[in-house]
């Protein structure tokens, strides 16, 4: 598949296709090993791999000489050899070695990538100026790295662009619709939860809570609950990444506001990347909080969430096919879009912002 | 796939890219039930489905929420209800539920179409003013509904224009080098097969007698012909459907011109409706009189009709391809094509018609 | 798959997209039977066959009825039937039987093409004058014809346009990166190899010399070497193929440049015909001279080399692929391209001459 690549503006005050100066999610630390990993983030062919040091390095993907991708090539200890004439390019991209040549031309190097991995992240940053360093660190995540919760995740590709993810995540109401089979529950109770929606700097929150409702099967599989539970939706709208927090306890037990509260929980970290204008990548992972069997528990709660994603996955991509044959048409909101609407307003500013 | 949808012209002197104010077949009555049926028809994305009350509903394939096709959704007494956030739409197309919202807003509507489910077929009108109510009923069929034959039928996608299946079935003369192993019999015989041709209001008719000759593989297989037949081909063509009889008498044992002729019968339904500019769908029935073995020898017409319309559109889409790949080639006509040329130049009036 | 069309320059000032006035290899002889062979040609579909006499005819692969691929028709004594109406076209491309019609316009015809087999290869005359006769005979291939080599081929379809395999085949430096496991040998030695590149009229000759280096698999595998050998590599690359002379002998046993030089040889046929201007035909031979096991050894030499060939497929094409992704990025030159650079400027030369 050839997919267009995004060319930097050349004039500040044209609107990107994406939001720039940011830290978005390239990899799960996992991914990045001493085989290389090709994948297009923002529309750059980016080859990441982890260099004989343990650093993740990313490359432009391309080698200056005749363009063959770098990620065909094999990693040394001092970087990535292009495997068509075995020019060698270091961490930073530059051409180190020209096999049985001895002059390097100055200009035989390609773009390197600002990253940073933390908390089993790779984070890499796009700024509106190629050269520039970060204006911040990345954000950290401490769920991956406390040792309080078990997780697990995965990437997803999405033939369908950034923004339907974030749609989907920010509201939650379709839970009693695509997914019955998981977390879903009744769909009244979904569509009647009480919202609340808070937008604060490049942050967006919506909070449901479903009392005295029925636990849907995932929360049955997972947790001894005693019959119906208190029920609880944060989402954590972030520019590159949402956190959703998620949970119950038995009804009337606790309080649901208590950031102390006990029940059962789940830490979703979602990490949506654009590919292109059009496609997505989709990091997830989802941690949890095991009372016994704990690696069994995860399992089942994994399982299921990944059952779950699959489920949006069918829906925003038949979303979005339908939106490109009704060759993008207007759309009406209800009450559930709020938070999601935010989402896109703030989006769009960031986009504009010289 | 992702298909241009037909937006309507807004001068009316414009041609249109399909003949207007027609009844097209949808479906046939078979395929409307209560799992929703999504078809692409005259470039406008539809979704059928049965009522409770047995009846055919059509609707724009989109919720007018967030754009899902209503064709992932699920069929309820009083409509079809979105499978992503519940928006329920009744038959007329009125957003009538909004769960979790007391007030819908007017604009929460789909476009639906006008159907009539007659004879065994499911007709769709398309008007060119979108709004106005159909000028005529659908025509009547009555080989379906008459009991003097057994049929059944299918429906065929083809990647290719509707009018190259017109083409094809008016000129039957390509059974001799297309169909050696079903209806063709000797190409000579075909290519040499007394014709008339007659044109009245807009209906096309194209008579051939093939008299004293060799009866094909499928006439000697369900019908127990002494020796050679006198056979005929009558073909009407009408906009958006062709009727075919087909048949045979043994030589000189009665007239081919007889309406009350007896012998072999083949009558051939033949809806061939636009999906876009480029696709079609083919709806067909054939109908046959068994003298004895009534199913089985329905079942052998069948499936020799079946395999001689998949050699069809072998070749119907090779050639579309080919069209394609010479750029639309200029092409010189021969004696069989007067029927087809007199259907092509009345759908030219009728799409560049006030 | 649909290919856009090659029309033919209204202005001969023009740069054409390949080169013109020149004989390409359209099939291997073996490949042209009385089965009509498609095969799109410099944007020209085509159908070659094999006339009752033995003779090579090519046609353009259209019917002038009705548009469908003559190559679905059969072939006859007297030429190729169409397959949906039966006309005939004889070996020049006139039409010689319309069945059920005396009278053949003088319109119908198709274009037919001059071609010449000869040594096993059947090529097929390009000119800028379509109605033109060739200037010249196409060149001759003695290997195929000498009786002093075995050989066999085959022929590869390649998703990249025929540049970038004139590039591959006129620097055999990247043998050590890509070939490993077959005609490798040390990338190192390769990359250092002596190398001379001279350029006369319409070829540019590559003449590289491995002296005292290590035998590949390949030629271990082929050939009793003692130990080290002196190897060579000799390209001659002609506008539309290449021949490419490559072997060794035991080191220091006899001069590598010596024309009556013994040891083992590889004799390659390479004919790279443009099918559109994105995507090429790779018609190759590979000859050698087995000391014994004449067939066995031959057998090892052509797998080898399909394995070879395969090998350089998946990177040409996914450096095409990167090319277009990266939307046709500036490159850099490095000490080997010398060869390849002076075939594409001769290329770029003869495409815009008048």
């Amino acid at each position: 598949m050839t997919v267009a690549m995004y060319q930097p503006q050349s004039l500040a005050s044209e609107p990107t296709p994406f939001p720039l100066d940011q830290w978005y999610v390239a990899a799960h630390a996992w991914e990045v090993t001493q085989q290389p990993l090709a994948r297009t983030l923002l529309s750059h062919p980016v080859v990441m791999f982890r260099t004989a040091a343990g650093e993740v390095a990313a490359l432009e993907d391309r080698c200056c000489h005749r363009a063959l991708p770098l990620s065909r090539g094999t990693v040394e200890a001092d970087g990535i050899r292009c495997g068509y004439h075995g020019l060698l390019f270091d961490q930073q991209g530059s051409c180190v070695d020209i096999p049985g040549q001895l002059k390097i031309p100055a200009k035989a190097r390609v773009r390197s990538y600002v990253v940073c991995e933390q908390d089993d992240l790779v984070w890499m940053w796009f700024g509106r100026d190629a050269g520039a360093a970060p204006a911040h660190q990345p954000p950290r995540y401490d769920v991956h790295s406390s040792g309080k919760y078990l997780y697990k995740g995965d990437v997803y590709h999405y033939d369908a662009p950034y923004q339907l993810i974030h749609d989907n995540l920010l509201d939650l109401s379709h839970l009693g619709y695509v997914h019955l089979h998981t977390i879903g529950g009744d769909a009244r109770t979904h569509m009647n939860a009480r919202m609340t929606v808070e937008e604060q700097g490049e942050t967006v929150t919506v909070k449901r809570h479903m009392l005295d409702s029925v636990p849907p099967p995932t929360y049955v599989a997972a947790y001894p609950f005693r019959e119906k539970v208190d029920r609880w939706q944060e989402i954590e709208f972030r520019v590159t990444h949402l956190r959703i927090w998620t949970g119950a306890v038995d009804a009337g037990s606790e309080s649901v506001d208590d950031p102390d509260r006990g029940g059962f929980h789940m830490r979703g970290f979602h990490g949506v990347t654009p590919e292109t204008a059009t496609t997505s990548h989709y990091f997830w992972t989802i941690a949890t909080n095991p009372k016994e069997n704990l690696q069994e528990t995860l399992q089942k709660v994994v399982e299921q969430t990944k059952f779950t994603f699959d489920e949006d996955k069918v829906v925003i991509e038949a979303q979005y096919n339908n939106i490109c044959q009704f060759d993008h048409p207007s759309m009406i909101d209800i009450h559930v879009d709020i938070g999601a609407n935010r989402a896109r307003r703030m989006i769009q500013r960031l986009c504009m912002k010289e």
